[in-house]
């Protein structure tokens, strides 16, 4: 393996890909699914709101735990369109609208991620990538929709998908756009764990 | 298929990742071996460079077809570390020293792509990536090393694999990192496609 971390990697998260970007590099993981509900509060900053939320998955799941070595890794991943969040379409026709809205222009990703752990303090913070996307005609939007990939993802696409296509460039961190920040996150496991062995 | 490419394409490299960029959004693709050899001039520029490679690759499958209609793809990726051009690795040592140089910095990576059809004029472009390393322990270079994944890839490594956990993040198209700037080569091969239907 990449990093050697001894401890117990729990994922408050059953996204396929946020599993497969952690595993990738650390081995085995736990995943376990939260128990938290996601609501925007009014007047709520998208970056605090997906903090909360990475918060509230990871302790609903940390609080579970025995005594550890464990660290828990919540996370939460919006897309966010001039100033409004756009989470996973509720239809295909509300996909249509978010991936219109998309099109020919910037929008922002924020991935919130909490660190948790029986020794230390929590981590929390927000990673933000701005993604630039080329004009999608409408029969292009349609076909993907047709595609049904749109439907469990923020923001009604995949990066990591067909809408690889529409992407033109980015700028930050890409795996954030998939669903962890996956560079600043093992740095940040990595510190927690050098507490364990310090313990 | 999200494009409706009808014309067949035909990629001018055996890159497995070049392979799937492609025909995850076009569908089924032919794969030519190309026989051309890359040398690096003195004094030409690394966007030149890629330039050159792709047409070269490109026309030496393009040169072995019938009439049409068809489109070869040929590409070359490189990895530009202070003007220096880093190619795949000629050994592991080869492979510490520019994974040593990456650490910590910022460097280009530079993809040239060529389109060859049977009508219209020839497409020959580069896309520049701006990836930015976190700081690489020397134990860590060495245990990516023995992963093997660095030896087969432009600058020492794979963002789409283990190497993503050293990228804190990137300006430009992360496609083009991997090794073909897909939403670019897409929409130029859908231009060349309306070639043929207009012929």
């Amino acid at each position: 393996m990449l990093y050697a971390t001894p401890t117990n990697i729990i994922l408050a998260s059953e996204s396929p890909r946020r599993r497969d970007l952690l595993s990738s590099v650390l081995g085995t993981i736990q995943i376990s699914r939260p128990s938290f509900e996601e609501s925007l509060q009014v007047g709520e900053a998208p970056a605090k709101y997906v903090e909360r939320n990475s918060f509230g998955k990871a302790s609903s799941i940390a609080q579970l735990q025995g005594p550890g070595p464990w660290i828990v890794v919540g996370a939460d991943t919006i897309v966010v369109k001039d100033g409004l969040v756009l989470e996973k379409p509720k239809s295909q026709s509300d996909a249509y609208q978010m991936l219109k809205s998309l099109s020919g222009g910037c929008h922002q990703v924020i991935t919130g991620y909490c660190l948790l752990a029986p020794v230390g303090p929590a981590v929390i913070k927000h990673v933000v990538t701005q993604v630039y996307f080329l004009e999608l005609s409408d029969t292009l939007i349609q076909r993907y929709i047709d595609t049904n990939e749109p439907m469990d993802k923020a923001g009604g696409y995949g990066i990591q998908g067909l809408a690889a296509s529409f992407v033109e460039k980015i700028e930050g961190s890409y795996t954030n756009v998939v669903g962890l920040p996956l560079a600043q996150i093992v740095r940040d496991i990595e510190e927690i764990d050098s507490r364990f062995s310090r313990a």
